[in-house]
């Protein structure tokens, strides 16, 4: 997907919504468990109730991955649904991968070749030829990690790295690196007044921003601070939307939250 | 598995070898190819003939996930196959995972659970709550990324903060995390000389040290710099010993490949 097409959606939509999808068969409607595949049928039911709302999924492969090849056969399930049937949203392998060369490669080709994703999600510790392997694939995205929205972002990303905090530093050096007009970036939204002066480093950039909803994060504040002309912005919600209810009108309430996220977005843009 | 049975292999094999399996379809014996599974038919073959000459076992689960469903399943296989035959060898899966609190549960779970490897790298920019979840699990390790082989760990991993590097940052900080005594680190062999001073942070943890070999790191070196009194080193070498021949040899090349560093070993320690 094109960066324009993305914006595009978004204006068409007056959403920045991102539905994160999360999903656990602990927390899934029980009565979902009877079906042959339970994760993809709660994905399938998720994506129904939210595809006009929102303009991008993302599902987290650590969920998936936990249910071992099951899991990976309903992370494939989902995302051929999502691009045969809804190819206008921008999709997002969370995966957070990053290694050297050849193995970064590898990771590469496995979520934009081979599962056909749009975007993953990468970590930034092993330095540019852990990235610049993931910026070679023509209209796919690496999201590189910023500022991430738990607690443990202040162990490292805000220490101080000649004379500004080390996620400042990741942002200034990663967007020397080739084909950087292929990076977006995590900041999360329990840390929204940290992105007036993200802004100054990475204007034109796409921030995807998750934190919003049951971690705590204010939307209002990350659009104060966080959105540039063209939006900029992909504000995640996973858990307040895909888990609202927990019974036989999941679906439903999760659309009631994602249209309560929509409309807080379209006044807000 | 415990650290002292790990201890105790390597005294009784005289050997600190980890044989990593990065296995790319484009480099195996192409005679392999007609197996009904050849990434596992390699798998199996590198590790009957090289399993008395090393103490652990790393596949690097990007070269498996890069061929999705298929590649899971051969993931799977691998590691079945060696905790049914071979149980005394350390299992690493090299993975350099990492999220927020419950997702690095999920992926705890899928890796030592699930899979039942001793062992997952992990990377450390999110900080405490992605690694501790990794650290719950009796006789399980987390292998934290510290100072990376390749040449981006120049970007940030030496980065000077608080007056000293980013990497010895990470090894104080996580070493005072809740059950660090199940926490590795991974420093890079072509970085050998920096082995000194990390001694000095984590005296009695074990290493992980790839990069001898392909990419040119001295084993020789780290053994001066990095070993501590229960030897306290793993020495991973991938491609040198699995691709040391792309034809009907290539388990007796990688033998002898292996041989050669358990013989320099056992005389080094």
């Amino acid at each position: 997907m094109t960066l324009s097409h993305l914006s595009k959606q978004i204006e068409n939509k007056k959403s920045f919504l991102c539905v994160g999808l999360d999903i656990d068969l602990e927390k899934i409607p029980t009565h979902l468990l009877q079906e042959e595949d339970p994760i993809f049928a709660f994905s399938k039911a998720i994506i129904e109730a939210t595809h006009d709302l929102c303009v991008a999924y993302k599902p987290n492969t650590a969920f998936f991955e936990a249910y071992g090849v099951k899991g990976w056969m309903a992370l494939e399930k989902t995302i051929n649904y999502l691009n045969k049937n809804y190819p206008d949203h921008f999709t997002i392998a969370d995966a957070k991968r990053g290694d050297i060369g050849n193995t970064s490669t590898r990771y590469a080709k496995a979520f934009f070749e081979d599962l056909n994703f749009d975007s993953v999600t990468i970590a930034p510790y092993m330095g540019k030829d852990s990235v610049e392997p993931f910026l070679e694939f023509e209209d796919k995205f690496a999201i590189l990690l910023a500022l991430t929205s738990n607690q443990g972002a202040f162990d490292f990303q805000t220490k101080t790295v000649d004379e500004k905090p080390l996620y400042q530093e990741v942002l200034k050096t990663a967007s020397q690196y080739k084909n950087s007009d292929r990076l977006m970036y995590v900041v999360g939204a329990t840390k929204a007044e940290y992105l007036k002066e993200i802004r100054q480093i990475v204007p034109n950039s796409f921030l995807l921003v998750p934190g919003v909803g049951a971690q705590g994060g204010s939307l209002e504040e990350v659009v104060t601070y966080g959105k540039n002309d063209q939006v900029g912005l992909l504000v995640n919600s996973s858990r307040s939307i895909i888990y609202a209810s927990n019974d036989t009108d999941f679906a439903d309430a999760a659309r009631a939250k994602a249209l309560e996220l929509q409309k807080q977005m379209a006044e807000l843009i």
